[in-house]
């Protein structure tokens, strides 16, 4: 073999200092690419569909546009897919179009408090990059702002070693590639500005509850302001020919999950940081940064609730000069400032910043999608974990037994899982969400329930944590960590809809009751008239009278059941 | 309130544009601490503990030295610990230490294929980012390689929003901050070169099977090689004193972990990437990276087991010329050649560079440490997952129940799970050794077992990945990732030893069995004798005889059990 044996020498200080190098974050992530999303080519296409339609919907609620997306997914070879997703969005300037495609972390999603999909600056390029790893292939963006009169189409890869974008190809072209263009039957696009991204790689497409499919059709459940467009064109085996297998491609029409409400969620607002969720290397940090002039104007302007008085009596509490000069605090006074912070009480965060599916359009989402008898939904009050606002909301549908084909009583319930209005299919176990509807004692509404574990039954919680910073146990966001606020949050609004299901199964077990009973009852009536007739002498006329009369006294009672 | 409600009005692509950013993977993962294990204040201080002897250990056996650690722990404040880890490893030089210490991505193990603790280039100055984030205090290292005269001692803080290193303190110094100089009846340290860092951070100690003393106790079984000292100064509270209570220094003593082996295993040799692990777009970088100047060396030099005649067939099958310059490849006919590589039969990567505990090792570690009655190990030859060699390793103990207080024969079995000689403590969940210890079907070895889960009994089973890239699951380096090959082999390795398990148990259930009719037998052998004695009318002499004769037959018999 050519390979040399080499043996390995003890090294040097020396030696080894001269073989540190830096590692740049896209060369990290390209070997660790499993953290992101991208371990098997299943998941590498879902991963890259998510990415890309929460960047669509992001850009479309910020930029104040009725949300409308395209997704498509081409197969191009046996392992090999293209994927095209197009919004109606405002569109992104040229020049931040290679980065924001082309560099891992980078954004305008992570430095602020905001709810939002994105908050890595990670996500679409990671695809990219994936794409490119897998197919040597440059992704692929169209975009055109309202301002501009072309498109421009940018073709765009990653140089790994220095995280930063190369462009391969950037030239302006007539807007936009739309997705009906090859369909002949549909209206052509009239969107005058937006975004398409395209990206080849090497995954496989699945159906069921981990899919494309799924996630989609969960994604415009929580967005009833989004018309999306889906299809999949796949390659079909024919028959051999010359002894090779010939893949023919197969016309797809498009599915589109039509927009319920003709409004935008009310958008999020962005707020400050509450001092109480500050750590003090992060308070000595923004007191370098702050652009006041004086200690006092930086805590009441960089950070949330922080009031004059809250201001004073914090600088007094420290013994610190109101006026001085923040940078100088930081260096030199932060520890006394901070513990003064954590010893002042102030209001809690502002929660007007979240921005909730609320009860109704929850429920309205569950009958859309799943066919039961019994529907409820809680959206708890906002509240605070790390200084960080979040909100939960919980909806619970309920099927008869046998009458919902997908939901068997004797199955474990299905939970569908959403951050920020995104759902999350994959690492269930680990998240936050799975493990509060299994700490809820279902028992007493009426499930059964192994210890511990989701309870048994025909049943669909969906669970919905909003906050303007949602932690994630890994960068693939997936799952939601255990924070305890969190867990508890999710407990309660789990227990009030099982208070309701437990009324609901009460009330449905007493009409099957009285069902009995009345059919019981019912099904004498004609011997009991008969009997009066011959022990009261009845006609046959007084018979019926009395055998009617019964019957309507009967009904009379069912309905007060 | 001085908070200004902000209405968020529609943004459009230009103020969009303007507002993104790059973001530093300081920033990035500060954030995120969650991802490398700062979660909580009691992980925090198991995390940065694992980091700095993880990098002392590999420094030490780099350089050929072997390795005697102290790790000191110190409380100084109610949730204040300073942490100070003391090797007698070569050193680092001067210019290398800030980055190394304060600069997140950067080191000497991410870009080679070779077995070690670190990988990532995270660890140790995420640590002292933590320590900065909480404390504010920067990260102490003193250091002195073999040709310095004097050590130096340098203070370093990361700068987050670049991600570099900014150095408050420089300065020469003797050697070296001893961990033995305050305890006046041991011998004055003679270790010539070494590296000590410090850091001080909010945290929590706590015992028990999450703790920094079970991680070190674990370190030094798989680690015979290693010498290690350790202790733990904790702060009192005395009672109150002016209403304020007090906290009281204890002066604690030294543990010490002896050295057992004075050799160092066997250092791990680095290798190039095997052809058939390596990935359209890596390879396409490789070609563009690569200092060879044809094709067919490329071929040869960058990677592992290709040989001249291997080479040249590859560069036919794909069309290309030999001769061809690696870089035009790069850009024009990587495709093909990326098919032509892994059309053509080559051998598994080498697989001398892993450098197992070994079977005799692991049995005196588990003997050492877990008082038991049966022992034994299972190393399994060197596989490949994804190009990248590796090799697991099994032990297993089982005490007779009731004879070990830790082992209770009615709960699951106990799993210590390492990785490259680095024991592992979080997130046992999600890791590819506990999912196959419950895979594997221990009923048919005699153990009790739940379905799927960890089988019960008073047993303890080690596990030992060891890999030129272990796939972790998480910056954190806390589990292990589910990769099918690896699984696999934990599993075959697992069955052997349940088998000697199996073969052990029915054996004690045999003696036992045996001892049981023994134990009736000689109960009886007196009465015999003495009705023998009637019947053939004995002497009590005789009788005697009798009596012995039949005892040496039971014992006989007894033995061949």
């Amino acid at each position: 073999m050519a390979t040399k044996k080499k043996t390995a020498r003890a090294e040097t200080a020396e030696s080894m200092g001269a073989r540190q190098r830096e590692i740049s974050v896209s060369e990290f992530f390209l070997k660790n690419r499993h953290l992101l999303g991208f371990d098997s080519p299943r998941k590498a296409l879902l991963t890259a569909v998510k990415e890309a339609v929460d960047n669509s919907l992001d850009a479309c609620e910020e930029g104040g546009v009725l949300p409308e997306i395209s997704v498509e997914i081409e197969q191009v070879a046996e392992s090999r897919f293209r994927l095209h997703v197009t919004d109606n969005g405002p569109g992104i300037v040229r020049s931040q179009v290679p980065k924001i495609f082309a560099k891992l972390l980078y954004g305008s999603k992570f430095h602020r408090l905001r709810m939002s999909r994105g908050q890595q600056g990670i996500g679409i390029s990671a695809a990219g990059m994936y794409g490119q790893l897998t197919t040597g292939r440059a992704t692929r963006i169209w975009s055109k702002t309202k301002k501009q009169k072309h498109a421009h189409c940018i073709a765009v890869q990653i140089e790994t070693k220095a995280n930063k974008p190369v462009i391969l190809e950037d030239v302006e072209v007539s807007w936009l590639p739309s997705f009906y263009q090859d369909d002949p039957h549909a209206e052509p696009t009239t969107w005058s500005h937006g975004t398409c991204v395209s990206i080849e790689m090497e995954a496989a497409y699945v159906r069921g509850r981990l899919s494309v499919d799924e996630f989609l059709k969960q994604c415009a459940i929580v967005n009833p302001h989004l018309q999306l467009h889906y299809r999949v064109r796949l390659l079909r085996k024919s028959n051999e020919k010359n002894g090779q297998t010939e893949l023919i491609e197969q016309e797809e029409p498009w599915t589109t999950y039509e927009r319920v409400i003709k409004k935008l969620p009310p958008p999020g607002r962005e707020i400050k940081p509450h001092p109480h969720g500050v750590e003090l290397g992060v308070l000595i940090q923004m007191l370098k940064d702050s652009p006041s002039r004086t200690l006092k104007s930086s805590l009441t302007q960089d950070f949330s609730r922080v009031s004059d008085k809250a201001a004073h009596y914090i600088c007094e509490t420290a013994g610190l000069n109101p006026r001085a000069n923040p940078t100088r605090i930081a260096h030199q006074q932060s520890e006394a400032l901070f513990k003064a912070i954590n010893s002042v009480k102030l209001m809690r965060p502002p929660t007007d910043c979240l921005s909730p599916i609320g009860e109704e359009q929850i429920i309205a989402g569950l009958k859309k999608e799943i066919q039961a008898d019994f529907y409820t939904a809680v959206t708890r009050g906002p509240t605070v974990y790390r200084g960080n606002p979040f909100q939960v909301e919980v909806g619970l549908a309920y099927a008869k037994p046998g009458e919902n084909d997908d939901l068997s009583g004797d199955d474990p319930i299905r939970v569908m899982r959403f951050a920020n209005r995104v759902p999350l299919l994959y690492m269930a176990g680990g998240c936050a969400i799975t493990r509060a509807v299994g700490g809820v004692n279902w028992k007493s509404y009426g499930l059964a329930q192994p210890k511990g574990a989701l309870p048994l039954g025909p049943m669909v919680i969906m669970a919905h944590m909003a906050s303007v910073w949602v932690p994630f146990t890994s960068e693939s966001k997936e799952a939601i960590a255990h924070y305890q606020e969190i867990v508890r949050e999710l407990t309660f609004a789990l227990q009030e809809c099982g208070r309701r299901l437990s009324v609901y199964l009460n009330k449905r077990k007493r009409a099957a009751e009285a069902e009995r009973k009345r059919g019981y009852i019912e099904k004498y009536i004609p011997h009991l008239a008969l009997g009066l007739k011959d022990v009261l002498d009845f006609s046959e006329k007084e018979k019926e009278r009395v055998e009617r009369d019964l019957k309507k006294m009967l009904e009379r009672t069912h309905l007060e059941v």
